[in-house]
């Protein structure tokens, strides 16, 4: 419902849930607009999602799919200790390197149980095994590291883990000049106001201007989201908004 | 995380998201999860999820990758009034057909106002416009429909609205035999049960069974999820597990 898609000049993303739970509505996926969110402070256009199941094929895909389309790509899910946690594999699969128990992934881990090295059972040392040529990426919430490998970044479906793990990485990612935006909320429906919007938007061509409708306790509403890189272009889009609709 | 991949006699479906407001974080997306779960319940396999922009492109070739893999796509979000909710229009491009006011959306939506067919300034007329060929889907919130054509159900954004569509749409819909699924909870990690949950998976191949971390208060626990077509076996599949887990 955005009035405008623009082409801005900000790096694209794509992100890439993975589990059975999300495709079967077991659990509601929330990393998706956590990194969202936080993509688009750092000014990285977040322009595709997939959800796909726990399998080796519909994750390589996935991935061969979209890491060449875009600067970055992030998953979530399937790097814990069960025999089908299987992302990191498929990752490897996917770009055709082998994946082994890493010693520093290991001794990262070790250090998370009171027994150390000696707890590290088969299914611990699962979260230690690594595709080739991957950089590790910090988990400070139960250690089992993520990791990336080019330019895709695998990280743990677990909410508090994944984000985590996101605020690890956004440090290193190379942004464009982030979007600002504004909010007003119009107590009319999205058609009383749809005209004036559009006569808004085909005068502010840089700027994006979304619109959505609201309904509270039987009141027809629209809150119109405007976004530009430059606080004064901005304000005048704001200002023409609260004028003319 | 789930163990087990089955495959299953279901037909397979796909969801396309499109919204930019889902990809700037500002919303979250709760429709997958509905649609995820109601499917789930008529034995229809969701097997892949995409969200994408605005964007006439990407909703075109979104579609017609998905519409040719799948028995049914689901689209939600871009039917609105505004200029730019574009989705019926990228649907028609999509299918390579024409796209009009029709007459029985345009009566169906003159009875939501007052006035009648006085009220459809142009912006309501928008939401009259339907791909050639495609049929009408209820829309008992806000009247404005949804439509299909072919296998591919275009249906609102609004959480509400796009509820009350899929509720339309589902008794149309053919599906296989329903998964049951049981929620077995253990307060132990992952990583200590992981090695006979692989145990049991081996045993039982016909059924799925996933594992799910949780921390709650600082312990950390495990919700195993078995899901099989046959309550008997399904039971076997419980038992076992709380015997041997």
């Amino acid at each position: 419902m955005a009035l405008v898609d623009k082409n801005i000049s900000q790096p694209s993303a794509a992100m890439l849930v993975i589990g059975d739970e999300i495709l079967s509505g077991r659990t509601q996926d929330l990393n998706t607009q956590f990194i969202a969110t936080r993509l688009t402070e750092v000014g990285i256009n977040l322009s595709e999602v997939r959800v796909v199941p726990d399998s080796n094929s519909a994750i390589v895909s996935a991935v061969n799919a979209l890491r060449v389309c875009h600067k970055y790509l992030f998953t979530s899910g399937g790097i814990g200790p069960t025999h089908d946690d299987i992302t990191a594999d498929a990752i490897a699969n996917a770009f055709k390197v082998d994946i082994n128990v890493r010693d520093d992934a290991k001794r990262i881990l070790s250090t998370y149980y009171s027994d150390g090295e000696k707890s590290l059972n088969e299914a611990r040392l699962r979260m230690a095994r690594i595709p080739d040529g991957a950089s590790l990426i910090d988990n400070p919430i139960s250690k089992a590291p993520g990791f990336f490998l080019d330019n895709v970044y695998v990280m743990a479906g677990v909410p508090s883990i994944f984000r985590a793990m996101v605020e690890s990485v956004i440090p290193s990612l190379v942004g464009g000049r982030p979007l600002l935006s504004v909010s007003v909320r119009f107590l009319r429906p999205e058609s009383e106001i749809a005209k004036n919007l559009e006569i808004i938007a085909a005068n502010f061509p840089d700027g994006s201007i979304g619109s959505y409708p609201f309904n509270r306790d039987g009141v027809h509403g629209t809150n119109v989201v405007v976004r530009h890189s430059e606080k004064a272009r901005l304000k005048s889009i704001e200002d023409k908004i609260k004028e003319i609709v």
